[in-house]
């Protein structure tokens, strides 16, 4: 696979310095780690997140007002070390303690881990959340063994906003569980992608799609003929309703997620047909964002999640928040 | 060539209504035409650009306060045609005139030219400038036979700023022929794309790169093996720099665009070298942007583009934004 780079083992420090190049009015690098950290600080509880590289514009674009204070930056597809980890929360951290949003993968879960026994012994107040809303990992009843993927945005969104509100690190914790337990994704992919310097890392016949792919190339649920976008969008949508029970007058916002390669003319397809059959089912859409936000490198492919609020999650949401990933779109923050 | 798609004829059509579904709180579709208009309308000198599809989140994500009125909605790769163009002109238009924005292609421009004078009969003030800013589609002496691409995104920043500081049509004419004169674009591509429903519009070979190529996978100026991107990035920016003369000391705005399939990761490597170059040769980067604006399909490639300052295109890109495709980057704008 072709690929604009130099060395294969240097893509993400090299990445990285042109996202600070670019953006040096809104991060600042963490001192000898590899992470970076919002210049937005401002005496209250921080947020960190991280994991590897390739799904940008996540999470490093998470970063910023009323979302992430830092993010921890690992190799493409690997987990960030401890070491990294510690770091990023410990320049994160302002006195009120850090929350850390970890996407449920072994490595992460397993570094983060370490990564907050290191910072509490030098004295950081650190907790942490795990996101799991990709439903085609795992059956509904084991919600904790699923992966978390594009619905980070959710969750990052309702505890950035609790913590700008001022909420304690415990306060913002529940907010972010909240959120996470408010939020399902399901997605499909009908190309590969490749990690630099290697071949791809899956295959898929010219007709056909993976129904619930994993954004590193797990596999998914099945693997199927490529039908209509209007088809797969259906049986997207249905997979999240049954999810969820009886929505209808349910307010909810609708994320349609683009993995790389797939144009937004396909994304907003996608999204015509999702907004229909969330209306029909008595949804109210209070927000509908489209665009590219976890990627899986090169991959040609989408995401759908459902994000449901209620009083508090809607609260949360209505708050400002300005970061490279979210003021994509302008919808109540304006 | 798969996509997400229904039926390859109706793309643009279910795409649009996607669109609007998302972001009704911007935009409005021009009544009887493929078209949308800005719900910022404040009685002010009107700008209208458009093209064809296929380059999202260009043309429409520059619809929006402080840069484009309105946009024409073309299909893939196809000019709008004069009837679309001229309502989505008429729609546009507050009483002071409308300003088109026309990237340089045959059909375009002629379309264009068409609705322009039906438009003059309907009494609307009409008037345009034509953007070409790819260096690799003509030399340096036959400018006026060049194409527009990704920098008409600096002749809306400016034409959008002074029609919103009240300047009238022939004056954010003026400012947009300003931009168009200290804009230029080099791209490459290193994979193929494909229109809807056809097999890919050119072959690479796997080593293979095409330096020059055009937004529709226009012939370049050569075919050569790939290279790293370092030495890619060089040869862009010595390019542009070619074109300039001497930068030292000189203001400028560094855009670098990816074409679709190609990740941040590689943008910001590119941009790494990129911002190096130019510091070296004494330009002073005023704001760096780095994301995918102009887009062809599902491409893989990059095009790097230079916005030259002067004092009176410093006091414009600095006026307020707020659009889909320009609110990704908080430059000056806060």
């Amino acid at each position: 696979m072709k690929k604009i780079i130099n060395d294969p083992l240097k893509v993400v420090e090299e990445s990285l310095q042109g996202l600070l190049y670019a953006n040096g009015d809104l991060y600042e690098k963490v001192p000898d780690a590899c992470g970076i950290i919002s210049k937005e600080r401002n005496g209250k509880t921080a947020i960190v997140s991280g994991g590897g590289s390739g799904h940008e514009p996540m999470l490093s674009g998470l970063v910023g007002k009323g979302m992430l204070t830092g993010a921890a930056v690992g190799n493409v597809f690997a987990s960030p070390d401890p070491y990294t980890i510690k770091e990023t929360i410990k320049a994160a951290d302002q006195g009120k303690g850090v929350l850390c949003l970890i996407w449920n993968y072994a490595g992460d879960t397993m570094n983060f881990d370490v990564a907050e026994d290191l910072a509490s012994m030098e004295g950081v107040k650190v907790s942490h959340v795990i996101v799991n809303d990709d439903i085609a990992s795992a059956p509904k009843e084991d919600k904790k063994g699923r992966r978390g993927v594009a619905g980070i945005l959710f969750v990052a969104k309702a505890a950035g906003a609790a913590a700008e509100l001022g909420y304690s690190l415990e306060e913002v914790k529940e907010a972010a569980e909240r959120a996470n337990e408010h939020v399902r994704t399901i997605g499909i992919a009908i190309t590969p992608c490749s990690i630099p310097g290697n071949p791809p890392n899956f295959e898929l016949g010219e007709e056909e799609y993976e129904y619930g792919m994993g954004i590193h190339g797990e596999p998914g649920i099945s693997r199927e003929s490529l039908v209509s976008a209007d088809e797969l969008t259906e049986k997207m949508i249905g997979d999240l309703k049954e999810e969820f029970g009886d929505l209808k007058g349910r307010e909810a916002v609708l994320l349609v997620n683009g993995m790389a390669a797939t144009t937004d003319l396909e994304l907003y397809i996608i999204n015509k047909k999702a907004c229909e059959l969330l209306k029909e089912a008595g949804v109210i859409l209070y927000d509908n964002i489209v665009g590219k936000y976890c990627t899986s490198l090169e991959m040609a492919g989408a995401s759908v999640s459902l994000f449901i609020l209620d009083e508090e999650l809607k609260r949360l949401y209505d708050q400002p928040a300005c970061t490279r990933c979210y003021t994509q779109k302008y919808g109540k923050d304006g």
